[in-house]
């Protein structure tokens, strides 16, 4: 970016001195439009401390590691989801300063080794199937800076685990619910708390469920209004989400 | 019917008396078959005592009426469902003794003349728009002679109105959860009762619930064991299976 | 449990005497709401006697293992659904006294050790590709005490098997169905009995079943009144369902 | 056509006369296709007697009348379906010698003044509300000579119905199954004949009905193997392929 | 069967010689209904000479080879469907005087063995990949005693290579026309014959071919009206029909 | 609710004067469930000053003056969604201190008596058709308290209409993206902001936008991370949810 | 735009006079980012001479009078798309110079007065019903100054009826298919002309046409290489792109 | 082709030496209609110099092997799709000459042999799973003789990057927009470019994306008006229409 920043310089220096006509110079800034927005775009991640996240499924192990290696150069913080066993091995290997979260699937910066929030997110799960995508929402949350509390194995079919617990996540700023099958789980704590939750549907479930599309739409309809939906087993972006939000409460 | 069974007698009469040949019986009991199905079919209605149901929607009221009076000669019970206001007012102009059930959109044999069962199925419906359904269940039940216990507008949204009649809901035998949008009042209800419940999606719902097709498969996606699901607004099939269910354990 | 029902003794001793002033007790009532789901809830499953069941599915072998040496510890009856050959070789060479059900794919207590009622649910099979499913209902329905019979490859394409038993058949207290395909199984029993059909969608058939879901929608749609659906290849819930309704009639 | 038919023997006697060589006579003969075409295809039209067919939903009554006008000249059979009743009024009116069938929803040459086919073909409808589709299905057939026979309000959930006239189904040479709902009646038929069973679905039923697509679909998946399906409520579909077969039959 | 045929005789035998009361023998008779149904069904199938057809997916090798020998007492037509080339090489191997198509995936009767009837039905295919499902259709027919022509790799994309055998076709009885994709040669065809034409969608496709239902409803909706629809990949189907038909005509 | 407080006050009394007994005092107590998660549910309203919301449509005139007056008994706000011109005119006419918002079709208290928040919403909105839906979002925005920016008629076809707002934007804390067809106003907006996005589809397309389903899925799978979305045209969704996050920050 | 223009150039002018920093100067351009984009946008409909189109439907009558005053001070080119009979006459009423194609539901500039391209694109449409679709097409094409030949009642139940113009449709440029149904024409003509197919899907049909979501995913499956699908009675969209594609050929 | 040729020739001559009788030429004649189109196909490909395209998915080697033998027999051009690197190796094994674009799974003729175009067509893709749809539709084009200008990972969640490159599309004649998950980035595109947009909608994405359904019909609803779509993953039709439309603006 650099040279760009330079050019502009050079570029206004140029009119100042009488060495580019005003007519010229419109006619050359109307090439930059792309510069303004890679610069801001770079403040916004450095304003943010948000890490960039590199979607691990699709990838192969050595392309992984080479935007990781770039990353390092840049960052702190690493976060790689969607990583299997194999490829996390390979690449535990290579930079064994990054830690695995097998069930969550993610490679990342160590979290005991970034500060966490005051307030924290709820993160409220079905049953021990939904565990993946749970903690990836957990795990996300964490690496991002976010003091997270998890709630699992709490359905509806057994409603009392839930209740057991509604006082500790009424105290959290955000809840993520990730539920399959029918994922009722979302209307009732969004009736409960008075704060947003993230509905997060999981592909787990049989016959109807059609691989989670049934639970996304059930959310969807959701009687109770303080919810919004994420994409089907988009953890990440449920963890995503609490974070912005509790980062800019503590903001303030 | 009478007429085919008087020719089943004399059929055999005329066997004994040597009037017709084996093979000639044979021949004409191969004919038959329909005989003993109808027989069977009026056993069946008989031995229930559960009355013949006129689908109104899409009959003519004129339709209805023939078959209101063909229904008066046999039986003492009228069931008829799925009728508007403005077809009603004229059935009831002629049969003044049956009564119209507005929001039900139900016209019947009185239900205070029909005696009722010790046991009782509840309904549970989750907001005042489904209470056309749930309606048309109550009433169904109530004409087959079942005592009904309502607990209305008990949606997830808010959860403690349902946990306030829970106890009554358990002493039930059967409960029939009427509910549009995600449908949770399913799961929910049927992880805290002992009895099967009957799951009725409505087509209540905005936008991504498809007219109740998305509730119909959450439903049929439940996370808990003890429910089954009917078509969408089939108020009606609830209430006919939770009579059916009354029925049998008062029979024993 | 044991501890919180001493807690509640003890707070309400504390008010008793004077030691725990009447808004401290408030205040630590509030907390016991759990307490109160978690009681009733353990009555329930005693008082059913009905199993603790395992989704057997996406379970590893220990994690099993695990569950019912938990379960052994309480219970007299386990249950294990949808558990593959190899996995059920390691669980039972575990658990010798078990028993390995191959096409219902269920591990349970011996299903002779355990008395049966005295009434019988049906189950109706249109062919062998759906047996699968019809099993895990059937043993389901043993496994807690229930009386089944089986009718099974019975399909509509060649009708006159299924009225060969037609009459066992509504001698039952309940019908499950299970069918693939177009499902008109579910229809032309409904029609003939007069007791609870359970439809079970299988997900057999190709083409435009889309899985089952066809079959599914096709059962919901039943032109006979006395049906209501389980989720596509659900043979547990119909066999549950089935037995709630027996056990509610041998109840009284 | 007359007129490209004449230019084709002039090119040829042109070639016959050498005033064209037969290089340009190649070319020009490229241009000919389409006059292969329609020939063939009037042909076509004029060997079959089959009437030309007008679809009257969404042309005006003048555009209809005009379309018969142009058949009258050519034609002696005339077949309009989807005519409501207020365009009949208009056209009859002007067409006296036309009959209007009103359940079928056609305007047609009288039916009495065709001549019939030795063998029928049955049209087997579940429901009084599918009869629409029934009728348009036999009178479409009946325009096209053919014999039909009618076995209505047969539907599944009273079987009986069924089989007191399924020994004049058989002796049928095509079956027309019209069923909305389930669409059970379609397999049950196939099952119970060895003839072609054409299964219309119809768009009656209500809520997972889908209009008639789970109906569709349903009959598509049909477990009896001789039954092929027409598209939702095309009735005249199921009547044109009918009177096909038996023209055929009558015809060797 | 016989034994049952022969109870009838003794029942009425009884009657006649007044061993059996009147009453008695109703009661026993409504025991009979099975048995007329059997017994006509078995008519059918002899008065056809249509094979039993065994549907080879999802049944294991010895599963196979036991219906195989069951139909070998009493038939001397065999026709299973979809067997893959494993299991077939077994199949042979044990019953050497059967033969099997590769492409069809079918295992029969040789078919040269088999006598042919004097008028075809065409099998028009519009690509390579559509072939098993031709191939399925073909050898269907012919076990089934119908005369064969194939037209293969005549799709729209090229119309010129379906024109020049069409009138071939139009000389067929029937027309069988397997398609994916869009499944537009079913509707060509269609406008060009005057025949029945069924139509069988192949899964064949990629992308928006949603596994061939858009085929399906594409073919459903053709706006040709001599064409009916067989489920995706069904050639099982469109051969059996088709050789009703041809069956028929030449049984007049 | 005070009554029973009252009662709660009294049972403790009772133990504490031993006018009843522990065992007396537990069985009374698991009758007050539903009294604790009541008092929750009032604290809650009360703590988040949130109005009890009114979903208007479905329901009568009277219905809703109903629900109105028993508002104004206890709080100072009201808020009725989906209220069409012609209900409107008859509350506001009995309520003439609320005002009538016709595009969002809302009815609450006056705007302008709410004190706002220091920070803002945006909304931000595609094409001038979505402006019901945005307006929705907007008014129960501000109803709560919340100030808004809108900034409407910005969709991606012209995509430098949303260029000279994005500082703005920016500066918001949470933004409402409301748009119909692709809606990928969403994706964008969700790539160039780093607060969270709440993302509303729109039942505003035509054809094969399946009125919004597309535009929801089409959201749902957006590839920029920070969105979640609501239901089809919950407009009123979108502006309680961003509510709460800025009500969460101005508390902090 | 142009008071932004001019801030640019006092912009550049103040460096150029050293009143204004180069730091400063950067920092103020970092808000001109949409000047840029406008001024680029306007450029981009001079240089193309392509009318700003406003679409009708769901817009009032004086909602599209004022932007066709805004237009015409503009623009010699009016556009407006969906706008039926009603809102046409008074919309033609205040501007009589403008002309309404009732077919194509179009109001634009009189067709007359544009001078055409010398090259064509053929529309061909299957059925009358298609007209609106096909028309919407032609207009559009015709106002951007693209001559355009008709051929319409072309469907391919009838194919002699294509072949006839077949030589014509092929010298073309472009070709826009329009039908609804199947859709089987698009794949007919892409086979058949070496030119870019644009096809159009309408909303004609019934049942499992499904609005004409069927005919879009059938023409999106076609086997034919040259053709690309726009939405479901897109005709606009159609002529727009045919237009373009004709412009380019002809400014070359 | 040329016996038949010749024999066209022989008719004509026999005409024309009056060996044939016109009435007896034109009998003949009407059997020589495949002929015609045959050649007219012919003469098509040689005309546009367009390869002849092989469809590699579901063919064995020796068949593409067999069909390249018979292309190199004829044309200069080959083009293979949907090769994977197995039976790649085969093949070039064999026609060393040829060369394997890997990501593109394209066997064709060296791309660096065929001359290409002045003008280029645009290929945007917005994500490094999208690369081998891109490049398919790349090599494509390529092959065809288009010079290519490749925008890669240039999707709207940082349009920051599309803008740094828009001048450069905006130069092309043609753009083909790769995309999956939501598909934004053919909206924004077409709203920024005069020229046809190709938008090829990828199976890229999870949950909710349906495996490209989502992403094509977001693609079919685009705000933005010059755009057509093609099948999900056919990057090998973006190719072939882009490449139809440069070479027309290069032929005038």
């Amino acid at each position: 970016m650099t040279d760009k920043q330079d050019s502009l310089d050079s570029l206004l220096q140029a009119v100042q001195s009488n060495q580019l006509s005003i007519s010229e110079a419109k006619t050359k800034l109307s090439h930059y439009d792309e510069l303004g927005f890679a610069k801001i775009d770079l403040h916004r991640r450095q304003r943010q401390g948000f890490p960039e996240v590199i979607f691990g499924e699709g990838k192969t192990t050595s392309q992984i590691i080479d935007i990781i290696s770039t990353l390092l150069v840049h960052d702190e913080v690493v976060l790689v989801t969607r990583v299997d066993h194999d490829k996390a091995q390979d690449i535990i290997a290579k930079y064994s300063h990054l830690e695995y979260h097998e069930t969550a699937r993610i490679i990342c910066t160590p979290i005991n080794n970034i500060s966490k929030s005051k307030y924290y997110t709820s993160i409220i799960c079905a049953g021990t199937s939904d565990l993946p995508v749970a903690e990836e929402a957990a795990v996300t949350a964490e690496v991002m800076g976010i003091h997270v509390k998890r709630f699992y194995d709490v359905g509806v079919s057994g409603i009392h685990r839930l209740f057991s617990h509604i006082e500790a996540i009424r105290q959290g700023k955000v809840s993520i619910v990730v539920a399959g099958m029918e994922g009722a789980l979302s209307s009732v704590v969004s009736g409960l708390v008075d704060h947003p939750v993230y509905s997060v549907p999981t592909s787990i479930g049989y016959g109807a469920n059609l691989e989670g599309v049934t639970t996304l739409l059930s959310m969807v309809n959701s009687c109770a209004p303080g919810t919004s939906v994420l994409n089907i087993d988009n953890g990440f972006g449920g963890g995503y989400n609490a974070a912005m939000i509790i980062k800019m409460i503590e903001a303030y």
